[in-house]
């Protein structure tokens, strides 16, 4: 590799902020801001924040960048970088920000939905590195996915493929947000698991979790059912193991579709650790195919903090 | 085309019986013949009964044949040939089908799974033709699937891939024969078809289905159901309505993690026909994502008698 492919710009763009780093080939961040997204001004303005927050690195710093990559939510058209619709982006429809950005920078840009770009991010430097083929999975407020095939994001036929989050696992099961029912999404996405566990909870008085949240339910969260469920507490474990099942239910059908058998969880909840893996892997193992089985292999994700810098910087180093 | 490439054998290699035919590039037999495979007699009894298939039809006419398809159960390693353990094929493991074949007739050997061969017969002779990705489920004794993306099967890491039959709708839905619960072999398979219906037809005094199997509830079979609801019978028609909802919920998941959303219903129950076409269609547009909705196509695959030793030939002309 030579020195211009050295560095890269990550741009990791959310609903509320945009977060900017410059990262190095091995995936260390050098340099990284953070500014606001102000979505609810429209894409012109979005698009105006970013090109701000790169001059803003580029002007502060004397790295030679080799490429800008941008992680974002929606639909990303692949191999265009054409933004479609991004959930929460009010008056969007289709941007090319990678033409406008590339245009500007004159630099190469590229774009990939955000859950896409953390499954790149973990192929370039994290758990990913050593397999051909794996899925991603971020659990946090809503649960992301992408699916690496033979080295490279699997998009589909429009770019909207890998929304792992939307598998349902059973058709009468809760509403999801998308529209459907029993989503794996409605059962491991931030607010659906707390809303779940608020109400279980109001059956468990001896629960140890009643005392994490000094008896305030608001107080529910991913990671006070850890807290409660390391302090032995039988009612937070269950709640992790059978979030484990959920998404164990989910992975054995993927497999049985994809034959792909490595799972890299990331996200908030994956901080749920051993209980969590041992569940899903326990439930995978139980219902995948015979031929699949031996092979099925369940890992954290490597990437914690700023996995969203370092997945947009990856699309620029995974192209090299 | 070339004129040797007008002539492909196809072979339908069965548990019971061995289809074998000669086919025209455009897909239609020009003869065919029917042997007993002899599965309980081993691996080498079941080749020698291939191999004299394929001299009778040889033998027997004057086609100059560019190859040999072969479509088999179980797990074919990709592009080797090498079929694995089939189901009720005792005595396997791994057998270099495609070798000992390609050997003796001195011609290219392609071997896939049936469910592949029947997609690449719809892809290369029937209604996946206009199409570059699309799914192909097989509705019979189980329920078989091949995905094709981008005008070729995706075999997955090691062939097992396009186990659409192994989707669950229901962790905790019947018990399916692989193992798992709630996976749609499970609601739409033959057996399991028929088992529930007469479950249910016993409280169901008034349907004009008993009178199709004259009171006996052991001939329940998927055309007297078609009957009775072309009768009008409320419970065959909800029979029906039931099962597009079963298997429409399995591929509007499937959509949204392959973001392929062309599906091709081929075998004996996809001849319920338009009430059955019409409930899944409903179903997966009402769970399927939002942007993926207008998109989505559900077919009845062509190829109907002898899609078998289409399919299988048609590995052939698809890799000319």
């Amino acid at each position: 590799m030579t020195s211009k492919n050295k560095y890269a710009i990550g741009v990791d763009l959310g609903g509320t902020t945009i977060k900017l780093g410059i990262v190095t080939s091995t995936g260390r961040i050098l340099k990284k801001i953070s500014i606001r997204t102000e979505a609810e001004k429209g894409p012109k303005k979005v698009i105006d924040n970013i090109i701000a927050g790169i001059d803003e690195l580029i002007a502060s710093s004397s790295y030679k960048i080799s490429g800008i990559g941008i992680g974002c939510p929606g639909v990303v058209t692949p191999g265009k970088g054409i933004v479609e619709d991004p959930p929460n982006f009010p008056g969007w429809k289709k941007v090319n920000i990678a033409k406008v950005i590339s245009q500007k920078f004159k630099t190469r840009v590229y774009v990939d939905n955000d859950a896409n770009a953390a499954a790149i991010g973990e192929l370039t430097f994290g758990s990913g590195k050593k397999y051909r083929s794996f899925i991603m999975i971020t659990l946090g407020t809503g649960v992301g996915g992408g699916i690496v095939i033979d080295k490279k994001i699997y998009h589909g036929d429009f770019g909207a493929a890998g929304e792992i989050g939307h598998i349902s696992i059973d058709f009468n099961g809760p509403k999801c947000n998308c529209g459907s029912y029993g989503c794996i999404e409605a059962y491991a996405g931030n607010q659906y698991l707390r809303s779940r566990v608020r109400k279980q909870l109001k059956k468990q008085s001896e629960s140890k979790l009643w005392k994490l949240i000094n008896n305030d339910l608001s107080k529910v969260s991913p990671r006070n059912i850890q807290g409660a469920a390391e302090l032995g507490d039988a009612f937070a474990k269950s709640v992790i193991d059978q979030l484990g099942f959920q998404l164990g239910s989910a992975f054995a059908s993927l497999c049985n579709v994809l034959d792909v058998s490595v799972f890299i969880i990331g996200g908030g909840i994956a901080g749920f650790g051993k209980p969590l893996f041992d569940s899903i892997r326990k439930t995978i193992s139980r219902r995948v195919m015979a031929p699949i089985r031996p092979r099925v292999r369940v890992l954290p994700a490597k990437l914690k903090n700023d996995a969203g810098i370092k997945g947009a910087s990856a699309l620029v180093f995974h192209h090299k």
